[in-house]
């Protein structure tokens, strides 16, 4: 069934009204007509049932649907990378489950700041990805942040994304816990900023043989953990 | 180190005859000069530093490198996608570890078949992807295969990806096997494909409570079977 995300501000009682965008993407895109039944999803507040009205409208349906949640939360702190790859970033993160995206700006990084055109373009990307993999919550995206202003969570762990670390199995315990992941630039943090990482308590972990791409490492640590961990 | 994958075909004893497209890749993308040293990799036969000479030619150090190998060998039967998502499939795949692409035309397929223009690109994006992540093989791109041709490796497991499936960490022992993942389009195969898969042998798997997209499914299973049997 096709899922939007939709903000609390648009419900009135029973009915919802759509923005003139998602009237576009359910009438014109997924092809939606009057009495079509959709699941409208108010982030931190669950799924709804709901049915076309024509003009923009939707009835909502009391009832919420039990969501399937994720086994933790992971939060990664990805350094800005080139061609604007931290929107694949955000894209593919979601669907492997990342609950808090926050940009770190780093030595070796050559982007260094976040223009608002780029934020407002991962927020949108944050929501679609979430409709589509029918996520219970869109992730967040924070104000960049440097290495400075980064440390574990509490009462869970921070992993250091690194070739000649630990295999990730056996530094991660057999439950879920709360995760922080860290991942460098394209050339990867420098040996000072590894040492502060593990200063803070992150833990260097391996994900196996081979070296991933920075933008794909974030995604494929979070999806190792959820095999390890989903019941 | 940078590494190079090459043909057996470019060596004469100690020396090897770098392509057109090696020596500008070497020398004007990531500006080697003469005397640095490099890592070639000869698909099936191992990893040899050399130190390049010049006018395209390396001189080959006789001794190999080990390789760091894979727990176990990973085919994946991807249903061809449109836009091309099968290049990002190869590019991403390779990283996670797939040692075989296999395109399938499924009954909700839209692209039905493969030009040669494609099929040479994708062993291009295979072959650099290989050489990023210094994978020990480059991965084998197979013909287009049709449903009915497919089964589960000889002493492995097929897996077919299906949100009502078992978890996949409940699915797979503990230790590897050889395994085949087949993954439908955009629309999912049909009930009727899903059952000939599983008439074959194949266990429908989940991947946990959401629904990756099709250009993300196989890599991120192979990359939760690395998590789960890497040592």
């Amino acid at each position: 069934m096709i899922r939007i995300v939709c903000d609390p501000g648009q419900r009135a009682g029973d009915r919802l009204v759509l923005t003139s965008e998602q009237t576009h993407y359910l009438e014109r895109v997924m092809r939606q007509k009057i009495g079509d039944v959709l699941e409208v999803h108010f982030a931190g507040e669950g799924v709804h049932r709901a049915t076309l009205l024509g003009a923009g409208e939707l009835q909502i349906d009391p009832a919420t649907t039990p969501v399937l949640e994720l086994p933790t939360r992971i939060l990664l702190y990805q350094a800005l990378l080139k061609h604007d790859h931290f929107a694949e970033i955000v894209e593919r993160g979601t669907e492997a489950g990342i609950a808090d995206f926050i940009p770190l700006v780093t030595d070796r990084s050559i982007v260094r700041e976040v223009t608002p055109n780029r934020d407002q373009r991962w927020r949108k990307i944050a929501i679609e990805a979430t409709e589509q993999c029918r996520r219970a919550e869109v992730p967040r995206i924070h104000p960049v942040a440097s290495l400075k202003d980064i440390r574990p969570p509490e009462a869970g762990i921070g992993l250091l994304l690194d070739p000649s670390g630990l295999p990730l199995r056996t530094a991660v315990a057999n439950h879920a816990v709360a995760v922080a992941l860290a991942v460098g630039p394209e050339g990867g943090f420098t040996a000072e900023e590894r040492s502060l990482l593990i200063d803070r308590g992150f833990l260097a972990v391996s994900l196996g043989p081979h070296i991933f791409r920075s933008e794909n490492a974030g995604a494929f640590a979070a999806v190792m953990l959820l095999g390890l961990w989903m019941r």
